[in-house]
């Protein structure tokens, strides 16, 4: 087990697969709303689908195809495309909305809150995410997580893996990047960082995408710290 | 006494002297330290008139004089020029930014802590501060602050009492204006505040600036809500 790292001040996340079961989490929600509003779908089709189009939706961002548009708005749109495809195209605006809110009502991991809340005593602790920042909020008062202070995707206008969004953490906190950690659960999210010089943490999760998970099962590098959850990671770091 | 606004869901504060005694604390932190360092001076007269240059050092950015420069920053230039004006200037550069991260570590008046913390228990909170982020962050770990998320003159690279401020909280939350409440002890910020259609609350901080306090005794207009202590105002706000 490698040490923690000395120097780290801050502790960045990701969000949607890390610290929240986005997939339990649509799936329970959309399912005990969907019979209030006569609705009958298959959520987990659903949940999966929209997931699907999570990196091409930000890709069109990526590429200047689409000025700066935040998660809220991406999720919209595939949401709309979606819909028709499973039969119902016939959802009213609110109805879509509500489900589109969704992503602002995940619920954390079973570790998450009582890890985040046993990091929060000696770090600096925030989500680096690809949500928005009500989004990100929003879902931090619903889940309990008790974050210092969110960074987003939209702090910096640009989407993970981009380099605008590691380096803008640590400008932000007035931080070398060596005192600032990635912690994710997605192998390619820390490569990204350590490139920028960022502490990584791995947090295992290889049940994030059910039966359909297919990459991320264990760590693929030497990350800084390799854990198996966020209260193994508070204990390998110190707290 | 007016009643709550019943659609407020943020609740955004100004920090320095309305949620942080900021002439007490700079006193106490460097008086406990100056004799560490075999530094003898009128730490009173240090904050007075560093605050005093609080407002012609942001005027240039606000005039274009300077490009965007963070709160960190331009203390810091301040400082340096204050420094040899009290007999200290030949202070070293670490014990310099000893001193100006003292804004850093602000200890909350008697009631913040509390009064904060039920607010959070309803309400989406966070300061809205010309102070920049890591000033803020580390504050709020410092002085225990709750803060759900921190807005800074820094996330929208434009000092208060800049339009850009408010209606960036706004924005970045995705609420309508009127649904985020500006709460300050400053008669002025909740002027700019009102005129972006932001709701207000006062908080009362007659001893700001100690015997040299010289405005914002009481509330001049009709504030939304208009009380006497962070707990006060959680009550009237029904938490």
């Amino acid at each position: 087990m490698p040490a923690a790292p000395r120097d780290v001040r801050a502790l960045v996340f990701d969000t949607f697969g890390t610290v929240v079961d986005w997939r339990k989490s649509i799936v329970d929600d959309l399912g005990a709303w969907g019979p209030t509003q006569g609705i009958q779908a298959d959520w987990t089709r659903l949940a999966d689908e929209w997931r699907g189009l999570y990196d091409p939706q930000k890709d069109r961002v990526r590429k200047g195809e689409l000025p700066w548009t935040n998660l809220d708005d991406l999720h919209y749109d595939a949401l709309c495309k979606l819909l028709p495809t499973m039969g119902l195209g016939h959802l009213t605006e609110a109805q879509r909305w509500h489900i589109n809110n969704v992503w602002h009502r995940l619920h954390g991991w079973p570790d998450a809150v009582a890890g985040l809340t046993r990091l929060k005593t000696k770090y600096i602790i925030g989500p680096l995410s690809n949500g928005n920042i009500a989004l990100l909020v929003d879902m931090a008062k619903f889940a309990g997580l008790p974050w210092d202070h969110v960074f987003s995707a939209e702090t910096f206008e640009h989407y993970k893996p981009a380099p605008e969004t590691y380096l803008g953490v640590a400008r932000q906190l007035r931080l070398e990047p060596g005192q600032v950690m990635m912690c994710a659960a997605h192998n390619g999210d820390l490569r990204a960082a350590r490139k920028c010089g960022l502490a990584t943490g791995y947090i295992n999760r290889p049940t994030e995408y059910g039966e359909k998970q297919a990459k991320d099962f264990k760590a693929e590098e030497d990350w800084d710290v390799i854990a198996t959850s966020l209260e193994d990671f508070a204990t390998q770091m110190g707290v």
